[in-house]
């Protein structure tokens, strides 16, 4: 996707020196677009970590460049391991890390050291190849829903909401709730996008927008607090949303207050749907909110904001009363019940196993994952 | 109640000069500790504009002084009815607004012009001490409910979420939800108490945790996306929220995102008790969701957020991408369906019609509001 005019991927391995990873400074954007060089997997790690990279898409894809930096100066067996270890270690909720780094390990070890970097980062390339292919197919198969509601209501907008960000930067490219929303603005379709804030970390008013904005898709800004207001009055057609884990049973894990959201379209009747890619099924849980463990990251990302002031200073505020302590689970898990359907590459299918496996087959019981 | 070892009321008449009005400036809060001086009607309709005084019971005393400034200045007629149109028209969706200026004209119009002032400085005090009085007896009515939970579960936390502020400093005294939580905690009960932020303007980390903060209550704040997970794996035992109107069938208007709290109390099975005073209650409408206008407030609210730098200097930072808008409603209804029970000065009750006329028999049908 661009950036003023310019095409930008995610992540991309530097083109200058053929190997350093590059990155987009996520904890940067929108007040300033900066450009990491990552050299080795502590400073992947970091990245991850920090959320400089976040999107469990893109998570899965920078780790799998983190492990080629890795194997670069080391190609042992041991750094192969212990550096996916650590790496997998980074983030626990999504589990595209997990499955990016069980894939590069299944291809890495039957190759000998010497030639263990190179393949490396042909694998890691292939994941994040596969990210775009997989991304741009996301959209396509949720187009259809995008046109029928604007079947329904010639000439007006089609209103979507969506919460925390699955845009290009959340993925290699394209992103996946977010494909679909590109994919119908592109196509023409009057598409306005109700952007939630996403608390504590603000990644919808600030990266979900600045994407929408780049790309000249009409969108409103909205505290999380709003949007079941705006169902009740008939002002959100759709939800869409992405996911850090869908379980066999089609549970979905995803950004904290997403199940906030499914309960308000469940109950007015708005149809919520969760866009991913195959890489974020785990077929090996069933039970979302038994199975998935859900990080829960430092108390300051609630007790203080990060923003920009008039005069351009880029300053971080503690919101909270001094003394106050907080707590800040980052996921919560919807159950399959109020999930309308999942949009994968594949096409659409219910949220649930039989779903699953009417698109993915090879997950069928007795069958080893692909 | 206390701040630092000191008793205050949120709004009362300057002891030295016996007739200005004096308030927290409560958009300082919890940052400074200021204390305005009001001295007309169009400070006075400011304040309560702008927030510097919020809160559904301490919005109606507030405009009750208001008026009483007014006519300090010119008891006429025309004063009179046109200062009380001018003050209702502030804000829209609470009620108590309404319900202390019909009550001050009620009072005013039979009183000649020159014992206006005074009456109105009278009767401004009686809707003060009412409301006192009133909120003492919600905490009461209020206390049992955590008392039988503290019974279920002994020894251990009572696990209470709010939302927004329903403290002293949104009344008179004593609040509202916060009424049943410090008696409670006054009582000895184990109270801890999950504030939610409350976007946009952060009534909970900034006012409510401020005010447990200074009377010692244990409490953690959370995003408003967070509740709902807590909920779904039992971190919360009940939910107590205050109101701005209460329908004649029971629907509750409150600040934005409490419909939300509610779905998730009710997909739980956890309790969701609201607390409210006589005042509250607008048994002229009864269909909340369609009779009780919301205010859409200004758009940079929810774009930006203002707080404290580490170095002391208060800021108001951007934190939505530049360029994109944002919607700003205040209130949202919560269905009548979604809520376990009213607490109020006389008792509580379902939140029904039926529910409501046994407690307030005087409202029953053919009979005037009292």
């Amino acid at each position: 996707m661009k950036i003023d005019g310019v095409a930008y991927r995610s992540v991309w391995v530097d083109l200058d020196d053929g190997w350093s990873v590059r990155i987009f400074d996520q904890t940067r954007l929108p007040w300033s677009v900066e450009i990491l060089r990552l050299t080795n997997e502590g400073e992947v790690a970091h990245a991850i970590r920090s959320m400089q990279v976040r999107g469990a898409p893109l998570i899965g894809a920078v780790a799998a460049f983190g492990l080629a930096l890795a194997l670069r100066r080391d190609a042992s067996d041991e750094t192969l391991e212990s550096v996916a270890a650590m790496l997998g270690a980074t983030r626990p909720t999504a589990i595209n890390l997990r499955w990016a780094l069980a894939r590069m390990l299944a291809e890495l070890r039957p190759v000998p050291p010497a030639r263990r970097a190179e393949a490396a980062y042909a694998a890691a390339d292939a994941i994040a190849e596969d990210d775009v292919e997989t991304c741009r197919a996301i959209g396509q198969h949720g187009l259809p829903l995008l046109q029928a509601i604007a079947a329904r209501k010639p000439g007006k907008p089609i209103n979507v909401l969506t919460h925390c960000n699955t845009g290009w930067i959340a993925t290699v490219d394209y992103g996946t709730a977010l494909s679909v929303i590109y994919q119908a603005h592109d196509a023409g379709l009057p598409v306005h996008v109700w952007v939630d804030e996403t608390r504590p970390r603000n990644q919808g008013s600030a990266l979900t927008a600045w994407e929408l904005g780049k790309h000249g898709v009409p969108h409103t800004v909205i505290a999380d607090n709003a949007g079941g207001h705006l169902m009740q009055h008939g002002e959100v057609d759709i939800v869409l949303v992405g996911t850090d884990r869908v379980t066999r049973q089609g549970d979905v894990a995803n950004k904290i207050g997403t199940y906030l959201k499914a309960l308000a379209a469940h109950d007015n009747k708005v149809p919520f749907w969760v866009a991913l890619p195959h890489s974020t099924l785990d077929m090996s849980v069933r039970d979302g909110l038994r199975e998935i463990p859900i990080e829960e990251r430092a108390a300051e990302e609630v007790l203080t904001v990060t923003g920009r002031t008039e005069d351009g200073r880029v300053e971080t505020v503690r919101t909270a009363a001094p003394g106050s302590a907080g707590a800040n689970p980052a996921f919560d898990v919807t159950p399959a019940r109020l999930v309308t359907g999942l949009i994968t590459e594949r096409g659409r299918c219910d949220a649930s196993e039989a779903g699953l496996l009417k698109l993915y087959p090879e997950f069928a019981a007795g069958k080893d994952a692909a």
